[in-house]
């Protein structure tokens, strides 16, 4: 997997973060964070928060103490061990788009499908720069609702041989994905010892935690799978306006999170979630690649290691509605700074467009082609005496060309990262070869990798009983 | 103009920097620089530097002795005194597009002609991202071949009150362009004593200065006018394959012009150039918004601070064809870091296209939001207690959102970056308007932009001497 060995850039002094500090500890203790469970607000209770209604009013000296006991980094595996990634430090595991409703394929844009959600699978399967299909990488519109996290999961785990995301949708989805996953891995005791399933819950920002979500949190971190836990935070609709209040949020909202994984699992895996960007102030209409959220992504990450967590954020974000010149700089907009942060697990790392609401396969194709290009620019460089090439020198002279020269030939092959989607042809040469632009060029390399794509070994047994998982379970749940 | 006040991201270590600084010494000392203009050697030579047939061999202190003589900082001024700029420091000015023969208007390539030159000169005005429309914004094919600098210096004095660059084919192209700057500030004095004018210095790497080029860095630095002494390397073909290898020879060219500058005049403003990135190995082809061209960057600016020196690098450059979603993407890919290494003179910021080949009025939209909003990002962040929005949070409550709190009324207007080409409109809105991609709304743009293009003042006196300046030459050089 890739590791980030690159410096991180930092923009917050230590004023700032000292301000953001006494930030979140005032909300978190005046204006409290709402738990809509109650086994959640007992526990907060408990363990001497008070509690009025739904509301927990936290005393941050207890919420770092939580925090304190939560690993800094972990393992999660995955079912071919190559495929294992290590979530922290600088270790960095990038998972496709999560959550959209519809597809888009060249300028068709419909509703996804079962058979769309395989070929995503398929394709976070072919592409080296993906550890992860991630987990709803499109909603499967043409399934059941009661049933699909059973045919999603089963995709996941027999599709890619990659690690892969829990179904959060409820307490019951939860507990069915834990089962398969002790199925495919052999045992409860299997994943308990390592981790093998990572979650995103999120808030209903501002400051509130929903029933569903925080059902799911509990089966996950009693199961010591890792939860990421991720303030929702569009600026201007679900935070202040200004990124201070927003990071203070965010820090408030995520800490508050952790904590309660810890008093329900101590020492349980969790991740420090951000989900960061702002609203077009005159439309309302969300936004991604955005300025702001290029800050708060950079903050997040300092912020983050400031509290030893290890941290979600990042992606190919855009709103463009189509995989055009705004969906490449929006993208390269976020996944740069992605790089930047040096964040540890990246979900929406392809696939991302129209603010989200698409999978789009183009698209998916362009990301991995900015993801495996970052991966490549933050490679430290080795500089040393044989590095500086001097018999080159003597050997070309002045004003000549290296194209032939000893050193050259010896490094042409790797020397330099090679694109499999951005084209360098001559005009000619393009016009010749049908003026094809980058999402022609898209279409083509997902639909090979589809043609070429081959299912990883699975062995049968395992693969039977996860079937009759599924077909038990849907039958149960009356689809 | 724009300051960045955001802190330098660095990426090589000291033992780096030694490493690198004693390998520009060994080139300049034992491979030497070629000089192609007897005058230059006449120079180094009568400063005691051993010069063998074209080829000078330098000693690296005496090579830092000159360079210790340029300024660190200095101003460039325009005829609209709120267009001067400052070069260096955190300062970062940004210019369009230099040098491509043909331009792109939508599905149309071409040669670029006079009209085009104009046009781009009315956007570089029109688009305040731009401090300068640069030099040589598109070729003007239409025009005769030695009089033509002529007409295009006139279009930058007259249809711009930005800075501009003086015209660098010849020695007397650049006294040309030095006497018309003359008139449009009303004296020679007037600009030795603030500079008015930048010119590119290309060296024809690896390792020689041309005769042409140099000729005209004798007229400007004699003049006091500031050359960006730049190397111009493709890494695998002007340069080794290694970037360690291509950083050094950056430095030994760039230092070996400079040296020359501060021999022709001591303490002319100088400029440490950078156009740094490299060839696909397979093809030959040059590449652009590479991983490795962004490594480039931000070794660059490291380096020339290192030499206490202002330093141009950078721009919105891609390979792409049109301006699809690779041209967003590298142009970004370039751009962020260009902000990263705070770039202190930009060119190519706008309008690049097809590795330079092609000026596209497309792309200069593209480029213009992307600077804009790497401005807004690259502008700290204001921390205080205020703006943690603390009573915002009162007001809205858990669960609640923020449209309509006091606090986001009081800031909605100004609060976050405003696009003026990105679209977030939601799918429905945006069918409704015509599915239009970025490059279709970047065409309504230019078109409305150049409608609405006002030409800026110009004192008619001074504006009839450099007509007649123009005309009188015209008829001179035989056109």
């Amino acid at each position: 997997m890739f590791r980030n060995k690159m410096p991180r850039y930092e923009i917050l002094s230590e004023d700032a973060m000292a301000t953001l500090d006494a930030g979140w500890r005032r909300l978190v203790s005046e204006i409290g964070v709402e738990f809509m469970d109650s086994r959640a607000r007992d526990l907060f209770s408990a363990a001497g928060q008070k509690v009025e209604g739904d509301t927990v009013f936290l005393d941050p000296e207890f919420v770092l103490e939580q925090v304190a006991k939560a690993p800094r980094e972990f393992d999660l595996q995955a079912r071919n061990p190559a495929n294992t990634v290590h979530i922290g430090g600088d270790a960095m595991a990038f998972g496709a788009v999560y959550g959209p409703p519809f597809v888009r394929q060249g300028d068709v844009r419909r509703e996804g499908t079962m058979e769309d959600f395989r070929n995503f699978s398929r394709l976070a399967q072919s592409f080296a720069a993906l550890d992860s299909a991630g987990g709803v990488i499109t909603e499967p519109n043409d399934t059941p609702l009661d049933s699909r996290h059973l045919d999603m999961t089963y995709a996941l785990q027999t599709l890619t041989d990659k690690i892969y995301m829990g179904n959060v949708v409820s307490g019951v989805n939860a507990r069915d994905t834990i089962a398969m996953t002790e199925i495919l891995f052999g045992s409860r005791d299997a994943i308990e010892e390592t981790p093998a399933l990572i979650s995103l819950i999120n808030c209903n920002s501002p400051l509130r935690w929903d029933d569903r979500m925080l059902e799911a949190q509990f089966e996950y971190s009693a199961a010591n799978q890792p939860v990421v836990l991720t303030p929702f935070i569009l600026m201007g609709a679900m935070s202040p306006v200004t990124i201070p209040a927003a990071l203070v949020q965010q820090i408030a909202e995520a800490l508050s999170g952790i904590a309660l994984s810890q008093l329900i699992r101590p020492g349980c895996p969790v991740v420090f979630g951000s989900f960061l960007s702002n609203i077009d102030m005159q439309s309302g209409s969300p936004t991604f690649g955005t300025p702001e959220s290029g800050i708060g992504l950079l903050c997040t990450g300092q912020i983050a290691r400031h509290f030893g967590l290890p941290f979600r954020t990042g992606g190919g974000l855009t709103s463009s509605q189509v995989p055009d010149a705004q969906a490449g700089y929006e993208a390269m907009m976020t996944l740069l700074p992605t790089f930047l942060a040096g964040a540890n697990w990246v979900m929406h790392s392809a696939g991302w467009l129209e603010g989200g609401l698409v999978s789009g396969y183009e698209k998916f194709v362009i990301d991995c082609e900015l993801v495996q290009m970052l991966q490549h620019e933050f490679t430290p460089l080795e500089i040393d005496e044989a590095s500086l090439a001097f018999d080159a020198h003597t050997e070309v002279g002045h004003g000549g060309h290296f194209l032939g020269a000893m050193h050259t030939m010896e490094r042409f092959r790797t020397c330099f990262y090679r694109p499999f989607l951005s084209s360098s042809e001559n005009y000619e040469r393009w016009m010749r070869g049908g003026a094809k632009d980058t999402a022609e060029r898209a279409t083509e390399i997902y639909q090979k990798r589809l043609e070429e794509y081959e299912q990883p070994p699975l062995d049968e047994a395992i693969r039977e009983e996860l079937e009759a998982y599924v077909v038990r379970r849907r039958a149960e749940l009356g689809d």
